[in-house]
Parts: structure tokens; C-alpha cells; sequence
């Protein structure tokens, strides 16, 4: 065991944990799950921007701010709307949603780096504007030096100008993976010695993974002092990941929208980010946010944009916290944290274990006999369950089926105990 | 500059890149997408395993041999069974689904650690067979060193009969990252040993992150020679990304299931990881796969389980080539690859610029104006792209509306046209 102990000892001092000293644990189970980097995290919540560019989204006025009410109500710390420049409706949108004077969200919209644009945010009355630079083609036809000094003039212009008016201002690069690392650097170190409140990192084609993001939010925190945003789209499916990778490596806000929808197959989904930092602080994110909420908020949306949510959607899908396997199922009921590592109570969800099919086992089918009240003995419920999985092989059963079955068991037994007490 | 090009030659040459000298490069563009770790990699598909434990699943014998044909003839290099002693049709239908005899793709089946049970799975003449050891609850409770001995005792004896079979045999525990790391570390070693050909990392609750990942693979893949298969449940959105960090760190195969279905809500889904794979080597993916039999097998997997494949589903969901925002559609018109990192032609799917709604720009419009072999200007494009921007702040608009609205511009110029030629 020794030569486990110490390569353990050397990998896990290195790479994994800070918090043993110089040499590993002599006596305690070891583990890798004991480190939390995380402090602290900011939701920007983009359903009412990023969202708007789903190809079904179109939300009025009153849709708006509808959503807008909840958001705040769950708890998120940023509501990011469309430019007020995009159409004249979009700027009185920006007008109703910011005169709503929430009490625990902040209200942004995100406009492209022209001072006209900027202008107009200012006038919305927004508390905040997210500035983006450019197009990622004309970022990565930068060539060393030059056009940057171009783009750091007019965001510095920028950034000035609505710092002056006294709100929030962040500057994003776009398809910040894509990019020329040095100039983006660059740009980010100069935009910060203007008193820019936040820099974003943006993976805009979904093209970046988790040591990626790491590796850049570190660079980018070694470099500003500002907080930094990540915005990543999820076209290979780790989106959720890179933001929890942008946390761990500095980051500060992370944008959501509410079942990820955005451009494409869009962005982080407001509760997968709820479940990925849920497991990684319950109480954190408990104490933030009103999650009972969640399952509403997403009905409401995807009502909005005519989309079903999805069977297999973080923690409010409808199989999410059910439980099929026999060997699943008897751990489950011994103690739920076998095979769950969020309480569906905390989300307004109930547990579901799934009897009536060929892969369960006896003590998951005790469990249902229980709950229906009915005696039976320990060999009646294996013969049970015996029975249950036969007739599973040829048909689906429900939930009616097997609970008839059951019942059968149950009469048979009482007409028995009936005659014996004769 | 320079310091920016120090800070990031220390951290590139310590985290990113392996292909740099000792110098940070001088001359040519800095980005961080250039090192592929990754050179192999095998499927193992688990929708007729771990896909029967999702709570909709029922598969009939037909089903699991169309199934398994057609996950064969995209190319996965596994198809994975329910366990023989699930119940006595399971058995059959092992039976039947390895003597098809596929021409690309290896039979496994999934069983507890018994001698019964690798028993059934030798009688059912499957290739492989996936053993897996006890329950999360089990490893846990060990104390150091306690119990170890009778887990490794059972393993190898295990092991060795079914290699003595002429059989492929993996060894996996159960919420590896839970476990005691030491014991995880001493069980796989000694498993290493009798000549297993694989051992298995199961993130059997969905609790890992890929950091956590990368690192107990790396631990791993210092300790046995044989090869590491990753199981991973998607519960807080990171399967997809722990998949891929445990190839990075040496991991050589994979479980997925098609659409991800499983317990609660599922596993890597075979899309999912599919498109992270085609973007980290493209090359790779497509010598690999029949990429284009995708949509056709979640549509066949959706319909047996009576689900909808997601709105947002990787590559097949119906927006995931969509563009909308009018910067997008301007630069995708230009250059597909500014905002796609996967060419929809190569899943038989096809790019969809939306332009009936506020967020529209003119380039947009003028590439349907041209679709539709309209003769207008450039000015009269823009005051229609303004239009319809005013009509959609109001109503959603169809495609139909637009191309009307645009083919009146067409038809008033075509009388002027008329009348100046008369």
C-alpha cells in the first residue's frame, strides 16, 4: 500500500488539494472530493438577451416582464436585456424592465462598443451595460499590435463615457478561445486600468473545454483587477463545466439563461449551473437563491418559446430524481444520498422509485408494499418481485398493474388469516 | 507587451502546451486551442444497458437487435447488455443480440461481481463482460484496509474465469469519487494484475467535476497497465466534460447512451460526446463514425422510449445550426466557421440563417433577397430589413410574411423597371 500512499501523497499535494500539508494524511479516508475553491459566484441572467437570440424566442412586453419579476424573485444578481439599439421596442422594453426597480437584480443590457449604442443603454436607465467588442473574424485578423490599439481607444471611450454616468460597465471580447492570446491580454489589461467594473471572457461558438477555460481565467486574473464574467455556449456540451471551471479559476459572474436557450443550441442552462454549484455548496446556494422556484421559471419560458422541456433537463426533467435499477432502489431507500447528490425537497421535487419493470428487486417492491399498507411476508414479496419481472419481459407494466398484483397477494394472505382465525 | 508575454510563457509551458520549446513563441500567434492530447479513443454504448434503467425504457427483443445493428453500423467499437440475470428474457436477448455476429461492434454485458452471474454471461456467448463491483453505500463503509482483501478475492476470482473463457473482462467500482482513494487505488492495482482488460471509473451520482476527473484517471493511469473506461451520470451537466478530461488524462474508453438516457437523467450521451470529439479532431471522428446515421438512431432510441429528442439537443437539436442575431447571420454568411465549429453537412443537417424577427441585420436579409432571385437595392434592403424589424416588435413573424413583404419591394421595382423601359 505504501507506494499508493505516496503516489497519492505527491499527486494529490500538487494538483488536488491545498488543504494537506507537506505530507499526505497519515490516519483519515481520503478523498477527492474535500476541496472548495468557490467563495462566492454572481448569476447574469440572459434569458431576456442571449435567450431573445433562440430561434423561437420572441417575448413581448409583459412577457418581459413577467420574467424579469421571477428572476429577481429566485434571486439572480444581473438581468441582461436586448440593445436598446436592436429595434425601437427593445429600447422601451430596456425602459419597462429597469423602471421596475427590483430589489435583488440588477438590470444590464449588452450593446455592441459604439459610443451611439452606449448612449442609448445610458438613456434606458439600465444599472448597468455590457459592452462587446466586435466579431470574432475581426478579432482574429488582428495581426501583433495591430488594430488593437484601435479597439482599446474606442472601448476605453466607452467604458469612460458610462462610468461617467455612473453605472456598471463590462468590456467582452468575443470568441475569446479563438483569439490571439497576447492581444487579448492586452486589451483586458488596458480596459481594466480605466476602472472597468468587469471583463468577460466569451466562448461565443461553444468550441472550448474545462482546462481551456481554466487556463485563460487564470491568465486574464493574474492580469486585471476587476471581476471577470464567462459566457459559454454549449454546442459540445460543456458549458456548465467551463463556467464551474471559470469559478474555480477566478471568475467572478457567470451568464445563464433559463434552459439554455440562446443562439444555436445555446448557453449555460440557469439550473444546470443551480445543480453543478448546489453539489458543490448546498448552502451557498441555498442561502442565495429560491429554488423551489425554478421548475416555475422554466414552465414559463419555455411556454414563451413554445419548447417542451426536456425529459432529461437538471433537476426538474421528469426521470431526474427517479430510480429504476433494483440495486439502485434499495440503496435510495436505505439513504437517498447513495444516489442522489441534491434533495429533490430542497427544489420542490419529489423522489419516484420505479418498480414495475424487469430490473427491480425485492426490496424496492417491499418498499411499495409498505406504502400501500398491505402484509405480506418476505418470500410472498421475492415471489413478488419474481412475478413482476416475468411479466415485465413480455409487456410494460404500470404502476396500476403491479399494485393489483400485490393487492392479489395481500387478499390471498388475509382470506388465510381470516380461516385460521376461524 | 512583455509582461504579458512572460506571464504567459511560465503558464503556457507549465499547463497548456507541451509543443512549445522552453521559449514562449516569438513570432506567431499565441492561442490556446492548439494542443491535442488525445489520440484514440473507443465507444462503449450502454443505451440497451444503462438505457434500459431510464425510467421510460422497455426494449423488446426487435428492438435491441435494430438498436444494436444500427449503433454497429454507425461504428461504436461496444454495445453493452443488461445483465443475463435481470430476469429471463434479458438472458434471451443477450443470446440474440450476440450471435447477430456484428462486424464492427464488440458484445458486452454488465453484471455484479458474482461467479453466477459472469457465469450467465459466458453461457450467453456475449464477447465481453462488464463487471462491476457492489454498491457506493459498500465502499464506502471500508475502513483502511478492511473488507479490501474479500473485494479483491472476488474480483480475481471473477477475472480469471472469465478470461479463462476466452472472454474480455472489465473490473469497475461504484461512485469512485466517493470512495476511499487508497482503496480505490489498491483494489485496481491488484485487479491490474490477474490480467483484467479493463478497469472502470464510474461517477455513478453525477458528483464529479473534470478536474476531479482528470486527476483520479491520472492516479489511475499510473497504477495499472491495462485500459480505463469512464462512466459518467450527467446530473449536474458535466458528463460530456468529464468524458472528455478523462480521455486527456489517459483514459481509453468511453460509456454513452443514445440522448444520454439512464438513471435519473442519464449519462454522456452519445451526440454529446460525438460532437466534442469531431472539435477536438475532426479527422479522427469522421474515419471513425457514420456521423450521418446520428439523427436516424436518436430518432429510433426517442421513439422506443416515447420521448422528444430535446430542443437543444447536440447537433440534431432542431436550433443547433440555426442563426440568429443579425452580427451572426452577417458573418456566417461569410465564413460558416466564425460561429459553427461543426459543418452541419457532415450529419446530413443543414445551416439556417433566421431573418424574421427585430434582432435581423441587412446582410441577413439581402442573402434571402438573393435566395429568392429578387432585383432590389441596397437602400431598399435596408429600409426592409427596418420594417420588418418595426412588424416583428409587434408579432412574431413567419418566413412567409417576410418573403411577401420582400417580394413587394421586387414587384414596385420591377413596374418601375417596366415603365423606364416602355
Amino acid at each position: 500500500m505504501n507506494i499508493h500512499r505516496r503516489l497519492l501523497g505527491s499527486i494529490l499535494n500538487n494538483t488536488i488539494s491545498r488543504s494537506y500539508g507537506t505530507r499526505p494524511p497519515a490516519k483519515r479516508s481520503v478523498h477527492l472530493m474535500e476541496e472548495k475553491k468557490i467563495k462566492d459566484f454572481a448569476i447574469i441572467e440572459s434569458t431576456l438577451r442571449e435567450g431573445e437570440q433562440f430561434a423561437n424566442a420572441f417575448f413581448d412586453t409583459n412577457q418581459k416582464v413577467q420574467i424579469a419579476g421571477m428572476l429577481n424573485d429566485f434571486g439572480v444578481e444581473y438581468i441582461e436585456l436586448t440593445s436598446p439599439a436592436a429595434s425601437k421596442q427593445s429600447f422601451e422594453d430596456c425602459k419597462a424592465v429597469a423602471s421596475l426597480k427590483l430589489n435583488k437584480s440588477k438590470i444590464l443590457t449588452h450593446v455592441r462598443c459604439h459610443m451611439d449604442d452606449a448612449k442609448l443603454a445610458v438613456e434606458a436607465g439600465v444599472d448597468g451595460v455590457d459592452v462587446v467588442f466586435g466579431t470574432s473574424s475581426y478579432l482574429r485578423d488582428f495581426s501583433h499590435g495591430k488594430d488593437i490599439s484601435f479597439i482599446i481607444k474606442e472601448a476605453k471611450k466607452v467604458v469612460e463615457y458610462v462610468k461617467s454616468e455612473g453605472k456598471e460597465v463590462r468590456f467582452s471580447s468575443e470568441d475569446s478561445f479563438r483569439s490571439d492570446l497576447t492581444d487579448l491580454l492586452k486589451i483586458y489589461s488596458e480596459i481594466d486600468n480605466v476602472g472597468v467594473d468587469r471583463v468577460g471572457i466569451a466562448d461565443t461558438v461553444g468550441v472550448a473545454h474545462p482546462r481551456q477555460v481554466y487556463n485563460l481565467v487564470k491568465l486574464v486574473r493574474q492580469i486585471v483587477s476587476c471581476d471577470i464574467e464567462f459566457h459559454g455556449h454549449n454546442d459540445t456540451g460543456c458549458s456548465i463545466a467551463n463556467s464551474f471551471a471559470a469559478l474555480e479559476a477566478g471568475c467572478t459572474h457567470i451568464d445563464t439563461s433559463v434552459l439554455g436557450i440562446g443562439e444555436r443550441n445555446g448557453i449555460t442552462p440557469l439550473g444546470g449551473l443551480i445543480a453543478r454549484m448546489y453539489t458543490e455548496d448546498e448552502e451557498l446556494v441555498k442561502r442565495k437563491y429560491n429554488l423551489k422556484m425554478l421548475r416555475d421559471i422554466e414552465n414559463v419560458v419555455a411556454d414563451c418559446v413554445s419548447v417542451t422541456v426536456p425529459f432529461n433537463n437538471y433537476i426538474t426533467g421528469y426521470s431526474a430524481f427517479t430510480h429504476k435499477a433494483g440495486i439502485h432502489a434499495k440503496a435510495i431507500l436505505n439513504n437517498p444520498s447513495t444516489y442522489e447528490i441534491m434533495k429533490p425537497e430542497d427544489f420542490g421535487m419529489t423522489r419516484f422509485v420505479h418498480i414495475a419493470h424487469r430490473l427491480t428487486g425485492w426490496n424496492a417492491v417491499k418498499n411499495r408494499v409498505e406504502q400501500l399498507g398491505l402484509e405480506m411476508t418476505d418470500d410472498q414479496i421475492k415471489e413478488a418481485t419474481n412475478k413482476i419481472k416475468n411479466l415485465s419481459d413480455f409487456k410494460q407494466q404500470t404502476i396500476d398493474d403491479i399494485d393489483a398484483l400485490l393487492h392479489q397477494y395481500h387478499t390471498a394472505g388475509a382470506n388465510i388469516r381470516t380461516a385460521n382465525r376461524a
